[in-house]
């Protein structure tokens, strides 16, 4: 059995085929053509026409993860502000075409599948997955299901951490994303270095600090730049917050963080680790299995969004 | 059908006969006697004497609400602070001795369960609960079913929501039980009023400032006084916080508050939605249906035990 797996971002269009044991078999991708829905589904189209051109085994079921709100038993996206989708009936629209049964997920959640299935959480039966990037996604599985509410839960990028802090484009102030995403750690960072201005920061940033983003905040902590190290440990203190929270509330085996401001070399991960053995009240007796970096690859948004239909939800 | 709930508490064991559509037909409580595991477990069983010894139609099992952690799979009561206990397999006991299967919950748990079962959730299938009192309790239903996680998940009451706060049994400094259950009130409002001490506050207090609770706070906010109600209001403020989280985090339908300090005549329900429109970053459509009070009565803790047998989970 194999699976298409389709991640769904605001510029391009990837998708795979992907086994039952979530080993890939083909990717591709395309730039989303966002004219309008027509040219949207093309897009997606295209990519799934040119991996079924490969001649893989046929794929039984599609998997789709969008960056934003969906109905997974309409197989509907509710709302998806990125691709200005509203009441996309994706899954109707493709299994018309291709005659494949689809199942449709938050990507957070598909995200949260994979790693349950697939990925760091294979282990558990119960995970909270946080993707750092330019935003925070996130998903929950208990007991070998989504948590999904009415719709939308697992918004870990969204709880309400600073009361005041930067407003987000949820509308909150100081919720996790706006401080520890990509944007928020480039905004701290630039803070900092414009009330203390050091050697390796103007070297990184050309002497200009509007050119600081969070990779500068990384490569300077990375060079032992004290006040760029300050930032990413402020950066671990929030997101270790949001690991206390989501331990009391939802008492995981292990908390897995993916995501491109992840990949540092394993510093951030172990300062999260570090700040929530202060935090928690009561330290983690396995600290290194409890807070976990995902099994990161560039396809995991694939894999993901395969995993929703090639191990379905008991 | 009818059902047994028990409802441990520190200093006592409350007990009723409740039928199937969550009516009580008889109640009964006892000191808890704490000497051994042996005088507690007969303080449970003199209660549930006298409710079989009343002649109702013969109950058809037990539901067990304790506050502590519990192993719902094995049916043992694995951390109970408050009474002592640790790995008591009190299902098993209790079946021992009445010949009646058993069910085991966390208090907060079966509270939550309750509400979805007979209360103010039963027109819901997702719903956080929290009881706010000498503690913050909470559970959570998610798809009909209590998330549970590896065990404790739902304690609400210890999401860190003001690092640095003052310190919690938990061991965390600044959970929302240290600042809004009636202690951290209490500790707020001695505060509060030791910098600006009111006519009001003097004489609910006999001068004597040691002895104002929460419910001073309460009756003097009441009585309008405006200290005091900047104390209630910076609690409706940390459990606005709180709902924000869980929002993001479960999507529920309807976050339910109970307790005794909820029990103000619809004052601080009233002031924590106000609180979450302002912090939730987009106001909820309606507030009112969404922040809802507990269909409270002192039989509440007996109805959630029950309910755990009467409504089976899925």
């Amino acid at each position: 059995m194999t699976g298409i797996g389709i991640d769904i971002g605001g510029t391009k269009v990837a998708a795979g085929v992907v086994d039952q044991d979530g080993g890939i078999l083909a990717t591709d991708r395309a730039p989303m053509v966002k004219d309008s829905h027509e040219t949207m589904l093309e897009s997606i189209c295209t990519v799934v026409d040119r991996l079924l051109a490969q001649g893989h085994e046929k794929p039984n079921a599609i998997g789709i993860a969008v960056p934003g709100t969906v109905d997974r038993d309409q197989g509907i996206a509710v709302s998806a502000v990125n691709v200005g989708w509203r009441n996309l009936p994706l899954v109707d629209l493709l299994q018309d075409r291709y005659g494949l049964s689809g199942v449709i997920a938050n990507d957070g959640n598909a995200g949260a599948w994979g790693e349950y299935a697939f990925g760091r959480g294979k282990d558990t039966q119960n995970l909270v997955y946080l993707t750092v990037g330019t935003g925070i996604g996130g998903g929950i599985i208990d007991a070998g299901r989504v948590v999904r509410g009415s719709g939308a839960a697992g918004e870990v990028g969204h709880i309400l951490v600073n009361p005041g802090g930067p407003l987000c484009n949820c509308g909150v102030h100081g919720c996790l994303e706006s401080l520890a995403a990509g944007p928020g750690i480039a905004r701290r960072g630039k803070q900092a270095a414009a009330e203390e201005p050091t050697d390796i920061v103007r070297r990184l940033t050309d002497g200009n600090i509007e050119n600081l983003t969070s990779v500068t905040v990384r490569d300077a902590a990375d060079e032992g730049d004290p006040v760029m190290q300050a930032v990413r440990d402020d950066t671990a203190r929030w997101l270790a917050i949001g690991c206390q929270i989501c331990h009391q509330l939802f008492a995981p085996e292990c908390i897995v963080f993916g995501g491109g401001v992840m990949q540092d070399g394993g510093r951030l991960i172990q300062d999260i680790r570090n700040w929530y053995q202060q935090l928690a009240g009561s330290p983690h007796p396995n600290i290194e299995s409890f807070i976990r970096l995902a099994a990161e690859s560039e396809h995991s948004g694939i894999v993901g969004a395969a995993a929703l239909v090639l191990q379905p939800e008991r």
